[in-house]
């Protein structure tokens, strides 16, 4: 009970004129609390006298009313410590309605509807390949390398230093500087062009896609999405009501002939350019400039979501989409999460400068501000050179990972597997024999603690490919053949299957 | 410039194959970086060896390109600090589609359609008195007397010690122990019936709210709401899509029998029956059972917003309506913007056990999980006793403050002013003599930067009193009686008009 709240006095209600003397009413009211269990064994309860000074009344009943409850036992005292419920109550008092988070428990309740989009019914399991952190497990950074002492550093300094203005409201498109410093940096490291004017900062790549979806989609809008893709965003978009259309991706990314022919006049286009989800493809220059093309002339908004694009290991970085822009149609979206840490919940929206009133309006209908402890954090971090650093280091981290897995794949499962999708970011593919299942082996890993992802998972429509997704980010180097070599245990011999 | 990215590569594509040598190759990609003004003027440029190791190539084409850019302006370097791009450009280079943040300066842009709730337009002005921080100004918290060192000290420690898991992808709810701490607290202070598992860490209480409409309402769902009642809210359940059914509130709160006559098989309710939104009234206890009943009989949701009930200067604490609750309709929402500072952004919800599936799928689908710095630090906060100190301490001050501003009000104003509402919370309402009218005064009164609500823009439905909804969180009791002649002087005598 260490984290039970301190110095914390309890609602009991006193009347002053009641015929009932006050230590009579404070011992009622303490024992119906304990025996509802609002107050629980071992809570600590306030001095005599701070209570008494509470409730504006003399020390007397209090001290009448806790020497009832001890000597009944509801109370306990310990030398030196204090005044507490005491850990079992009296003749069994039994504990009334003692509610549980089961539902089984609510004395029956009357009628009660959620809204249609809430009735769907909740998984009982999530899917077993996301039920752990460890070996493989897609997104996961290597937090034990965050140079966390440089961070608690500079985030000491502007907690204790930060102008009293900083805890009060805020501005709904966050704190001004580090929207300055993150302009500069996606001009210069992203090729943006964008102004600080035009940067909103939110917690992450999905809250930026929610604000998206309400500022640019009405139900029923038709929304390209890549397939296979990302789950996490297909599933926002359908519940913001966007009516999703498949669209392949091949070796330069998505098909917009495809996109074109299926669904000509598409509100908008999700898309991840830089590094496809999952496949780890590049959009090509021509695809890059066919999509423009073809969202200036339908009217389409293009939704780039730069997940992971700072760790390229073959080549150097590629300029973003919303760079090549001349129509200011490209909602560009980043996130802190891979490159720093998940936790962090900070992301951020680069916004065709018109519609940056509307998404103000969207963010702040939401949740009003982002709160201002981490921009000024990130500005120093960034301006002060730590991310420079921290980037090379991870870069070359995530290569050194990224290669002793593709070697141990080729060591231990040969030319079974083909590896695609390496040259950047935080995973990659490996596809499966034609004729085997995806989903049966990534049960199977799970069941060993081995989080690799089904490709036909990220599929909306039918799979064309089965394979594996794996994430190389949150193991050694030297840990890898050994997960390596567990996994091909695991998955027995790779061959065709029926 | 300096908190421009420090270390940090420029994007330039150098293509290894290419006729273009490559010293050509780099020379043209800064200078048109530059006058794309992707690299802006003081910018640092990274020096030529560590350029050389990121794009592997040689030192000598990077030195050569460097060189080339000095003598035509577009860099300067500067003795002992590095190389930057030219505070001038040569030959004014024209500036290419210099994008401002006015939608003015576009070309031409094709179609663009925004959603239906967005396309709305924009408010060109916010409302005059909710455009500055200061005196009278309502929801301003006096941040200035927070224990910012108590607070950082904690910060420090747990950014510094806590484990490396804490940086990673966490729990939709959010983290555990803050959530017992938190359930410990709110069974003891507030009354609430609940555990741990049913508490949800949020943004705040715009958050919770809008969490509340996914899971509780439809488009059309019809949705009592407290007139006059808080604005924000308001607008969150009508961008949800509810179809808002004012109530009116009288001196025992919401009228239930009114709402009853108007809307009989509301979906929900949004109601403040701690501490009324703006009014200031607190619900009777006859109103609160037959809320419940009404709610129970007729299947409707109740969301509780109990906003800043922790200061009551009167009585004692009144006990959440969630507590009297025996049949799970109660969604009960919390905000340490209020007792702690905004831009925090904690606050939490208390859902029916049954329904935190449900909670927990829209939370991660909406933003995946709250940041994890603060909700340990929190945890302790108010484990060791340091939010119990503070609470007491503000008490005492929002009470000297508020009796300033009821001593001012009555000293400059005399009966012509009637005060509501001044029982608890960081506010209270003074109503205007019939035939005035609040808006007007409220605007002259922006012009001298007193920020004073009109009572009337609270309402929904037709104003059915006038008066002036008066904030004094953030005015120190000592500069209460010279702020209250301010505003006299600015509205003049109040008399009755027309």
């Amino acid at each position: 009970m260490s984290r039970a709240p301190t110095g914390i006095h309890t609602i009991i209600a006193i009347e002053r004129g009641s015929a009932k003397p006050l230590y009579r009413q404070l011992y009622e009211g303490y024992r119906e609390a304990i025996i509802d269990r609002r107050l629980r064994a071992g809570q600590k309860l306030p001095s005599t006298r701070s209570l008494a000074n509470e409730l504006r009344i003399s020390r007397i009943p209090v001290l009448n009313a806790f020497e009832q409850l001890l000597a009944e036992g509801y109370l306990e005292s310990r030398v030196g410590a204090g005044t507490f419920v005491a850990s079992s109550l009296p003749g069994e008092a039994p504990a009334r309605e003692r509610r549980t988070p089961a539902s089984s428990t609510l004395a029956q309740p009357g009628r009660r509807v959620v809204s249609r989009r809430a009735a769907e019914p909740v998984q009982a399991e999530v899917e077993p390949w996301l039920e752990g952190w460890g070996a493989f497990r897609v997104s996961q950074p290597a937090v034990e390398r965050f140079p966390i002492q440089v961070w608690a550093r500079l985030v000491s300094r502007h907690c204790r230093r930060s102008p009293r203005s900083l805890l009060n409201y805020g501005d709904p498109m966050g704190y001004k500087p580090f929207r300055e410093t993150l302009a500069s940096y996606l001009r210069t490291v992203r090729g943006l062009r964008c102004e600080a004017e035009q940067i909103m900062v939110v917690s992450g790549s999905q809250q930026a896609l929610e604000l998206s979806a309400r500022v640019l989609l009405d139900p029923g809008s038709p929304v390209w999405v890549e397939d296979p893709g990302y789950a996490g965003a297909r599933q926002l978009l359908a519940q913001a009501g966007a009516r999703l259309v498949p669209v392949p991706v091949d070796d330069e990314g998505l098909e917009v002939a495809t996109g074109m022919a299926r669904s000509p006049k598409a509100r908008a286009v999700y898309v991840t350019p830089s590094h496809q989800y999952p496949l780890g493809v590049t959009m090509s220059a021509s695809r890059r400039l066919q999509l423009l093309e073809w969202a200036q002339r339908s009217g389409a908004w293009i939704i780039e979501d730069d997940y992971d694009s700072e760790f390229r290991y073959e080549s150097l970085p590629v300029p973003a989409l919303q760079g090549l822009d001349r129509d200011a149609r490209v909602i560009y979206i980043g996130s802190f999460s891979k490159v720093l840490f998940p936790a962090l919940r900070v992301g951020y929206l680069v916004i065709p400068a018109d519609l940056v009133p509307r998404f103000a309006r969207a963010r702040d209908a939401m949740d009003l501000f982002p709160p201002t402890l981490y921009p000024p954090v990130l500005a120093d971090f960034i301006g002060e050179g730590h991310f420079a650093r921290h980037l090379r280091r991870m870069r070359a981290l995530y290569r050194e990972r990224r290669s002793a897995l593709v070697e141990a794949l080729g060591k231990e499962f040969g030319p079974a597997l083909r590896v695609i999708g390496a040259q950047a970011g935080m995973h990659l593919v490996a596809t499966l024999p034609p004729g085997m299942g995806d989903r049966q082996l990534s049960v199977r890993a799970a069941q060993e603690r081995l989080w690799v992802m089904p490709l036909s998972s990220c599929y909306l429509g039918e799979a064309s490919r089965q394979g594996l997704v794996l994430g190389f980010g949150g193991t050694s180097a030297s840990d890898m053949p050994d997960a390596v070599r567990r996994l091909r245990t695991v998955l027995g011999p790779m061959k065709r299957q029926g």
